[in-house]
């Protein structure tokens, strides 16, 4: 299946800092990393962003009157049609746009990508998947929010789609997959991963089992599956737990002349490791099993975030990556589950 | 309510690395501590044990036959007499001991002190609170792991049980209650956390809405409510993620001679952070809403962390804390709930 190479649309209306930070981030994406970026939003809002940046001529913006508020439900806004959200779907379900980027509301988000694009064939719901910084090649989570209460079924899929996301994203082979539960016995768990475990383990995947909390940092699987809301909860615990040490043990061991030292002579070293371990520099997260790509970003995100989501976008539509995936539901005994 | 001065009992058999780390546990809490410990197990491999240690005379054993193996479900273990967790939770059932302290599988654990110990007046269910690395005072993040699929109403009472504990333990006059979830606006999460909203608001706390992942280690609130299995996972997670960042910032900072200097230099500062985040220097969790006190250690636990949770569970006992805090569920509108 050949890639896209449409420009991404960006919704600039979604996000805790937009339009301002969307507008920065695309502005960015374009004039340092070469990417097509269209906007969609108010245009009487974006134009004089664009303007003061003096990239009015460069970055074509769509218009959209309405707004998905972070407080409103997703289910309610999934049918609105004239959101920034909405408009911008529209064109990646045209293929006017090989990619959506998103920093607002993800509830609101899913539901109007799943109304707008539909999910591929065979897939139940859409599960978001982040790369975590585990050392060596990283580790799939998902979902990471998309889907709050799924099904033991849904969780199958979602085995299913983070395997292509593995393979396809970081090369493995067979990518072995495990289930985020609590104990690493079979039986343990809640209702929900009780029910998952038979289900994965005759799912077309490398199964292997239960993990823990403690083993998804670990890099003791190469895809972690597990529901939206466990899987949130996690993903954002890892991100303030991360961020907690790393500023303690600085503070620590650069204590002292010799600490002031060593943090200079040492300079090259923490910055690779502060990139590696910033939810920014991954930029976002994509929203897999839906028929076009989709790329969530932190609602918090700022420009330099926006414009890491609109690579990692750029790069999924031209490669075509998502609609792979998708597809590997539909043609694998997983799509008997839906 | 008055504390209890009786010895605590330790689970010898139950744990990863049972019984001889839970041995050498006791001997040090006994030599190094003056708590008074007895041993529940079974004699004949204890009394070797002990002998080793040259501690023979000063720890009592009191036999029981079985064990409960880490894949054994709660429920079928809870109904079964024989096993040291049994036993032991018939001590304190008893008065006998003060305090229960145990490393074996939690499930089993929970099932035989619901069946042996009873809840307390009006209590559902009980739930494992376990205080977070927080700046600061700290935070009581609970249900830890003991009720996988709680009601809402359980929810409730847990906020209430983990309020009445932070005042108890952290001297806090009104802590703040926040209900982990997945976005901060009324409304967000899954069904279960949905459904505690409302009644978190009307229960008898301070409640002040949701709190993110994120938010959990930051201090944002003093007490965060949760399912046992949201909890453990991000308890577990937390941990993973603490030792991974402290571990690569440690080696980022401390290359080349400069760095090894400033590590010798703030080696003391270094071993306060480490024994902040280290799971092991807390010892154990506590297991709220029971008709007496019991100390969950983790399943890894090493004598170090064994010893710890014995002096949690000899001050638990002593002031009579949990005791209080079961209360304050019958003495509440909470109790209404059930």
């Amino acid at each position: 299946m050949p890639g896209s190479d449409a420009p991404i649309v960006l919704d600039a209306m979604g996000g805790d800092h937009a339009p301002r930070e969307q507008v920065a981030g695309a502005v960015a994406a374009v004039r340092e990393h070469g990417v097509q970026v269209v906007l969609a939003g108010d245009t009487e809002t974006l134009r004089p962003l664009l303007a003061e940046q003096g990239a009015a001529g460069a970055i074509e913006v769509v218009h959209a009157a309405e707004v998905i508020a972070m407080g409103d439900s997703g289910v309610r806004m999934g049918g609105q049609r004239c959101t920034s959200a909405a408009v911008a779907c529209g064109l990646v379900a045209s293929g006017q746009a090989g990619a959506l980027v998103s920093a607002g509301s993800t509830g609101g988000t899913v539901a109007t990508a799943v109304a707008t694009l539909g999910c591929a064939s065979g897939v139940l719901r859409p599960a978001i998947a982040v790369v975590l910084p585990t050392a060596g090649r990283g580790t799939v989570l998902l979902d990471a929010g998309a889907t709050a209460d799924p099904t033991p079924e849904m969780l199958a899929q979602f085995a299913v789609l983070g395997s292509g996301y593995a393979r396809a994203l970081l090369g493995l082979q067979s990518p072995t997959v495990g289930l985020l539960t609590i104990g690493s016995e079979p039986g343990k768990g809640n209702r929900l991963a009780r029910r998952a475990q038979p289900l994965l383990c005759s799912a077309p995947v490398r199964f292997t089992g239960n993990v823990e909390g403690r083993d998804a940092l670990a890099g003791a699987v190469d895809v972690v599956v597990t529901d939206g809301f466990t899987g949130n909860v996690a993903l954002k615990t890892i991100e303030g737990s991360l961020r907690l040490a790393v500023t303690e043990t600085r503070a620590a061991l650069t204590a002292g002349p010799a600490g002031a030292v060593a943090q200079f002579a040492n300079r090259g070293r923490l910055r690779r490791l502060a990139e590696r371990f910033d939810a920014d520099s991954r930029g976002g997260a994509v929203l897999l099993g839906l028929g076009g790509t989709v790329v969530i970003a932190h609602g918090s995100a700022r420009a330099r975030a926006v414009t890491r989501a609109c690579l990692l976008a750029r790069d999924l539509a031209r490669t075509g990556i998502t609609r792979q995936v998708g597809q590997a539901v539909a043609g694998s005994p997983a799509s008997a589950l839906s």
